[in-house]
């Protein structure tokens, strides 16, 4: 990043380093863009590929894991499709770490040989979500959903519909990794329940399956 | 690592990074324990739990993603029961940071909104498997393969058994994100073959889903 003639900054990047560039390197800051999500990607796309035409090394600064359900490779594409070459520095990938940090680990010798993440910002049955949680349910490895603190009741629901047992272990962690980190234990019986009574508040990130057990022996003994 | 008394160091750790430690740091090479996977993990469980009672501060340096299918937790819980504090730094998960590099998204909106990793070390029907190849045939989303070089034809025609099209995209990733890495494309009719015709040998990441043919278009049209 210190090589960079341009930097494009996201909100959600740790921008404490951004006061570290030297100063002439550009600055784009995109939180100060206009909102809309659509326009807004328009607007990086059209930022990112123009400086880079002009034969700059652009640097676009994220948070996270841009390629789960960030939209990290729409910029690929568009740098793509415009003949720009791109280098990809990947980063943490939260629906794992996160677990981690908070003393859950997301599979574990004989208890579980597979996770899925899943993006719960659709409830079940909505006419645009590409989830068959009939299947979900049929696997016996570990789920993590992201962004599905309002439709976790729901989701919990379809869950045990599928054939996962009512008393599945779940964690809910709450802003994981953060100073308030918390870390709130349920079931599929009562996780709507729970996530109410424990005003659970996104960000968060729901863990389901034997691991969250095998984390916290007492709570599921 | 700076601040370590005792540095447990893993074959597949950076370890460039130890030529840099203090002198008075004591360094222990697990890669240098005698062989056998269960005696070795004990020993290392032992050694670590020892010198973290005897007062000192044990940095377990790791490669990669250690509650991915690695043994990260069952070192944890060798602390816990001894009553040893631990913090855990997460690292970079390869399933999704190799595909990401080789220029592969594992979600992409329209396309996933979900993904499952999965280890293949065991083939589909094996007794001691404990995944439901079927279920994760109905999926929709991603499905990551690791350890699956030997049982990518088996697990292949598994997938196309519980539903999945002949014709789904696969990408072998070999080698990622090392000098030497190549990828591989194919579909899941023809990945048991392509995967003999290219000699491909482990370690190789296996994504199987639309996003492959996102990232190839030309390839899958």
């Amino acid at each position: 990043m210190m090589e960079a003639d341009v930097v494009v900054a996201d909100r959600l990047a740790p921008r404490e380093l951004l006061s570290e560039l030297p100063s002439d390197v550009e600055l784009i800051d995109v939180a100060k863009l206009p909102r809309g999500r659509s326009a807004q990607q328009e607007e990086i796309n059209r930022v990112i590929v123009e400086r880079a035409l002009e034969g700059k090394l652009v640097v676009r600064f994220k948070g996270g894991d841009n390629f789960v359900f960030g939209r990290g490779y729409e910029e690929v594409l568009a740098c793509r499709e415009a003949g720009v070459p791109v280098t990809v520095i990947p980063g943490l990938t939260s629906p794992v770490a996160v677990p981690a940090v908070a003393g859950i680990p997301i599979t574990h010798r004989g208890v579980a040989h597979e996770f899925t993440v899943i993006s719960g910002h659709l409830p079940p049955g909505h006419p645009e979500s590409l989830v068959n949680w009939g299947a979900v349910a049929g696997m016996s490895g570990t789920v993590v959903l992201m962004m599905a603190v309002h439709n976790a009741g729901a989701i919990a629901a379809a869950l045990v519909d599928g054939g996962r047992p009512h008393s599945t272990p779940v964690a809910v962690v709450c802003d994981g990794t953060m100073p308030g980190e918390r870390t709130v234990l349920s079931t599929l019986a009562s996780l709507g329940r729970d996530i109410e009574t424990e005003q659970v508040k996104a960000p968060a990130i729901i863990v389901v399956g034997g691991v969250v057990a095998v984390a916290h022996p007492q709570h599921f003994s």
